[in-house]
């Protein structure tokens, strides 16, 4: 095989020409993003810097929000409220609102909507969403769900960036297999081009993937951060002089948008739940082995869990640097 | 009173004086670190760069990491095992030993140290570490524990900087109002030469307040990455892929020394237990809100935990950047 004798520095170079090549590709003449906070007007910017789409318009039903892309200059036309003349001529229309409002936003968009176009999500939860939006779905439209895993703590238009996506993956969720093909590669395509990597599975499975490596994670810093605020036996100074023992982290997992995530925990109950109910039990166990000075069973399980850290790190989903390398 | 006319950037150029005063002032002749991981090595190093000892020996009992303080040249003298001779020098022998061995390591050094010299320790635990060391004490040094607020995910020398303790506390437990207020401005004026704040409080207070800002964060941490690590429904390699949504900053934490985190549950057992129970109990009650669909209750409770964020931020205790300022 030819590529096996390529030298690393080739190999490298092969692989920046054919990424500055899907880059540059342009999957869709037009895209409407609905709803824009972070998410949206990230993909706004990275679309518009990884030239992605010749037209790229935003709506969102925020007077505030509107002014704001606006003036940031991150979109070709701003609609406030409904967004019927956009949809009209979107390729791809793309839906950036909180996962409790997608059913209706697509009930009002799905009328306007041009024959042949893409509709997809970029909601946290999908059995939910897809839950909320087949029922007003048209035959001539394809349906696509999606979540980029990506995100900050901060929320709004002006904490986007077109950086967001780069090197994170992006899950689709087809319904079904009767999904259309050319379809799913152009919104493969299109998530590509903004340095995502693509993974496709079911609905069910990417929530209870989610439940487990994002949903209870915040579930839990929330918790934590709760806990250690109601402490009558500590401080609230204390917590904040202190933090930097570990607690700092989990606050800023809990600072995430409280909206956002009431909903995705209320969209999500059944997977979440099994997931903090497994937490619970192993938590438990610990808590025993402390109590009975259980040396053993603590460094047994504490052993195990360097390997993922390592493997994180070497999937290139974390900086190696101490402490996330923070200047302090 | 003058200094309160000064304005903001006279007063800025005070404290910057004051600071450099400090962080020029030499509190030590010689000092004696013993146990020379993450924290010993990084005090090893601040010491040198801050100019606070003429002497700085170190003391391990691990051949290997003497030789590699020796090739690291971050001490004037490195001593295997027992450190009889640099302890009859030193005016401050301070134990980075795991909290376990703190007893044992102060009994064999004790009997060596000068009359007038300072005994302290940087233990995570505080009561438990006092009462190892406090039977084996003598009448004529002072012992005062203590506790830098300070360290990375990273073991060992190498894993050492000079900057660890910058703009974080150290909290200094003497253990009663007879404590020599000479060595203990001494010490005080140390770790704020190595740019540190200093607390002062009993060990007791130390212990409650750092359950709930480090241990049960940790214990935490190591909890949920063990959680998702067995989760039969989901496979690792989806846990590694998916974990920008929040888990992998839990993987950091409880990638931390195993064996040093197994000693901090089992020596602050009693503070430990009691705030991971109140932590069970507010994750039921959360719980209980999601399996009935209480979006007030939810909402009400993550809303409030974005405040303390916002104070840890100004108390410069952290980054304000997105996702700490991570380069990916």
């Amino acid at each position: 095989m030819k590529t096996a004798r390529l030298k690393a520095g080739q190999l490298l170079d092969a692989c920046r020409a054919r990424s500055d090549r899907v880059a540059g590709a342009m999957t869709f003449d037009t895209i409407l993003v609905v709803g824009c906070g972070l998410i949206g007007s990230s993909i706004a910017r990275a679309v518009k810097l990884f030239g992605q789409a010749k037209q790229l318009y935003v709506s969102d039903h925020s007077e505030n929000v509107c002014s704001v892309v606006q003036s940031l200059g991150i979109a070709d036309g701003v609609a406030e409220g409904s967004a019927h003349l956009y949809a009209a001529q979107a390729d791809l229309v793309i839906l950036c609102v909180p996962p409790a409002r997608m059913g209706d936003v697509a009930a009002r968009l799905i009328p306007s909507m041009k024959a042949g176009a893409i509709l997809s999500d970029v909601g946290s939860v999908k059995g939910d969403v897809v839950k909320q939006i087949t029922p007003h779905l048209r035959d001539d439209i394809h349906f696509i769900a999606g979540h980029p895993i990506a995100g900050t703590e901060f929320s709004g238009p002006e904490a986007g960036f077109a950086d967001l996506f780069k090197d994170r993956w992006c899950v689709l969720t087809p319904s079904d297999e009767a999904v259309n093909k050319t379809a799913l590669n152009a919104l493969t395509q299109f998530w590509e081009g903004l340095g995502s990597q693509v993974a496709i599975m079911t609905p069910q499975r990417h929530d209870i993937v989610l439940a487990t490596t994002s949903h209870v994670p915040h579930l839990i810093a929330y918790t934590l951060v709760g806990t250690a605020v109601d402490m009558e036996t500590v401080t609230q100074n204390e917590v904040v002089k202190f933090s930097a023992g570990g607690f700092r982290d989990f606050t800023r997992i809990a600072a995430s948008d409280p909206v956002m995530w009431r909903d995705v925990f209320l969209a999500n109950r059944v997977a979440t739940l099994e997931v903090v109910d497994r937490f619970i039990e192993d938590l438990t166990a610990l808590k025993r082995a402390i109590r009975w000075d259980d040396g053993e069973q603590l460094l047994e399980h504490f052993a195990k869990t360097r390997d993922i850290r390592r493997r994180i790190i070497d999937a290139g989903q974390d900086s190696a640097e101490a402490n996330f390398g923070r200047d302090e």
